[in-house]
């Protein structure tokens, strides 16, 4: 109940970054929606359909679909607002891919799959969604700029495995990696840390 | 029987509008024929496999196949003259979404999916071949400009579900939201209405 | 065995395009990898996911995903060098391709397909990874501009079926058409042949 709660909040906070990028672009009220519906819920329905869950998740449980449009009109009304809820969107966003990140690993292993592909599933249920979005409002995926954004979601994966490893209590296992992935993305952000520049000059 | 020949007839008109796009890129010959296959199939293929029915329609009945390479060496030999086929090509355009929303719709409900989901998956079915075709193009997906092109589907399929509560005869269900598909969009371009504007200025 | 000794060269070429694309655009290390992935396992996967196998292969068997990390590592540390290597990796892509064409042809063929189908899984699986890998670059797809690319795996997927037709042996009716894949695209570089150029007048 707990996990579901961080899940819709989650699919809450994307949404809101789905809306903000598309009002951003000037998009029309349903490419708004669109948007906001394909960075919620895209990571996640790449990863069911290249392991095989069909139908995906969202068109089974209509909960996130409901979360995505309340979302949206959240974000419609208090546009002006939302600048003063900047840290709490952030820290949603980041709740959610934490908990993307688990779930994605977990259905990996629900598939039979080993360690390294449970990982790459969670980082694309957690990092996937963003690039969609991007790619439909004709953008480079801001993902692929420097941010500390998949990183934390690998770690975190790791973390899964090697607690999986010592047999820790699976609640344990469950919670812990997000917390690795919060702190490392608010670690991150805060001491302003990006992936290495590997050109010799910054671009232009 | 008419169905199916308002299908291909569907699928053709998605095909030349493909192509035109295409064209319009001065993409090679085998572009513009990538272009037509996914502006006419893309949403389709999408729903099959959010859905699960694998392999998809179009690999296990050719003739879709065929009837985008007729609509390429169509548009290709007639592209001067297209422009006076125009209307054509919009109506056929128009039959063809609307019997792609109730097509998507059905295979939800053969699916087991609630209606909110079917209505869904007709809506992907009829405007997303034309999102990917938007992308593959580099563009900024047309349908989240303003222009009334999926609402009326999603209207469409909600009229669907309204004849279906009132056990109307199953017929008539498959015919009647074809037509409000295309009475509303017809209604919507001979008016010139568009998606209200949400943002204060004109995108300049 | 040596089959999958092209498999996996393949595999490593694309990988490499992947990066150099990647680079080129100033991508970050992580961006690097991800544009890596989808220009090597991108066909493949949509291939898989139309027909329905899935997990899809590189999630079964990890030998894929390793390749690509040696690729990565190997294009960043000879960067430098890479231009020197530039044949090499042009003829890697080369039987890259023509491998592709061929296990696509024969998974469509192990899911009952029709030739038709067959060999346009054989292109797919053979030319979307680049696709993917330009749209998430947010360029329009290289080989919508004239290049020989997808004509070779198209012609070598027919050559597969004729020598199917005239019952000839398993080995050969698998070998033939890769070298009919290699040496059109050769043939095509080094006569430097386009598609035709179907517009009046050049693009400017």
């Amino acid at each position: 109940m707990f996990y579901y709660a961080i899940d819709l909040l989650g699919t809450f906070a994307f949404a809101i970054s789905g809306v903000l990028t598309a009002m951003n672009k000037r998009l029309d009220p349903f490419g708004i929606f669109i948007i906001a519906f394909v960075t919620a819920l895209g990571g996640g329905t790449i990863r069911d359909v290249i392991i095989g869950v069909q139908p995906v998740t969202w068109l089974v449980n209509p909960m996130y679909f409901y979360t995505i449009i309340i979302a949206v009109f959240f974000a419609f009304f208090f546009r002006e607002k939302l600048k003063y809820l900047r840290t709490s969107l952030f820290l949603f966003d980041t709740l959610g891919i934490g908990l993307y990140t688990v779930v994605g690993v977990e259905k990996g292993l629900a598939a039979g799959l080993i360690p390294l592909m449970c990982i790459t599933l969670g980082t694309v249920t957690a990092c996937f969604g963003g690039v969609i979005r991007d790619i439909l409002c004709n953008e480079i995926p801001l993902i692929f700029n420097g941010t500390i954004y998949a990183t934390p979601c690998v770690i975190g994966g790791i973390s899964y495995f090697i607690l999986k490893y010592f047999n820790v209590e699976s609640d344990i296992i469950f919670m812990v990696p997000i917390i690795v992935v919060i702190v490392i993305r608010l670690l991150a952000v805060r001491y302003n840390i990006t992936l290495p520049n590997i050109y010799k000059t910054k671009a232009s």
